[in-house]
């Protein structure tokens, strides 16, 4: 089963190391990661998704919060929770099949970022289906290059995952919301 | 100096912290990552964006090139590039302050994609600089939580990275695009 984990961690060199190598050790794949700051400079926000079954994954998160540099963990309920990625598709199309491929942007409700004479670059944001779903019927035409980012995720409502400065020097909680 | 490298990798448990590791011992510090599959199922893109002056870059790109699982690196040239983030923003906003939330996130064309009694949660794609310029904005009104992708890039045109199958057992190269 796919878990979205996010790990609230100090931004300092070597944490991605550490996180991804318990993570490794354990046996897990990890199927996407995305890393980024937080309105906290010094915070960084790691959205890993993982395949594994309930009983490891909160092995897997009550380890990662013994680690030093790890804030807080929150192993998110998919259907409490709000998931987006976004991805970059280069679609091979002649001058004479751009038409078809804006049309598909467009029921895609997505962008067009570049165009040259034999490409058209485009920019989807969506869930992860519907990110594989424009993928798969981009093929039709050609794809000649992807990037995701791999999904990022919050709990809906108002509730936020926050801490406390001074929890930053105890072993971090595991959260399930 | 930021960089954005590619670096197409096997997805092989492991792979990420091997890269993570390498780039730690450098001394770089990873801004951002993001790591999604491609269009090829068993090969994963990592997007990575590093401080680091060029000599530095180009010494970790070929390192990087030596791992086994590693199966190119492409250093970006900004100019020549779509650079790409998203960011889920959950802002406080009291029904009464909720059309000028509104009015903000369609300055940006960024949509909501939650809404409850005390927050709004924003979605926004764009450059990390419209991303960032956002959430500054949104600090107006306050913000309980941010979850950002991390950049992902591809060159523009219709030129694309791509390999062939026997180059997968064989030191990578460094690209410069």
């Amino acid at each position: 089963m796919k878990r979205i984990l996010a790990v609230l961690v100090e931004n300092h060199p070597g944490v991605l190391s550490r996180v991804a190598g318990l993570i490794r050790r354990r046996g897990f794949n990890i199927e996407s990661l995305a890393v980024g700051v937080t309105d906290t400079p010094d915070i960084s926000r790691m959205t890993l998704v993982v395949d594994g079954d309930e009983a490891q994954m909160q092995q897997v998160g009550r380890q990662l919060a013994k680690l030093i540099e790890v804030i807080r963990v929150i192993d998110l309920d998919a259907s409490h929770t709000v998931a987006r990625e976004l991805a970059l598709v280069k679609v091979l199309a002649e001058p004479a099949q751009r038409p078809q491929v804006l049309q598909l942007a467009g029921v895609f409700r997505a962008n067009v970022v570049d165009v040259s004479p034999g490409a058209l670059t485009i920019e989807v944001t969506g869930t992860h289906d519907k990110v594989e779903a424009l993928i798969s019927l981009a093929r039709e035409f050609g794809i000649s290059e992807v990037v995701r980012t791999g999904v990022v995720a919050l709990q809906r409502g108002a509730g936020a995952v926050t801490f406390a400065e001074e929890e930053r020097e105890y072993d971090a909680d595991v959260l399930r919301i």
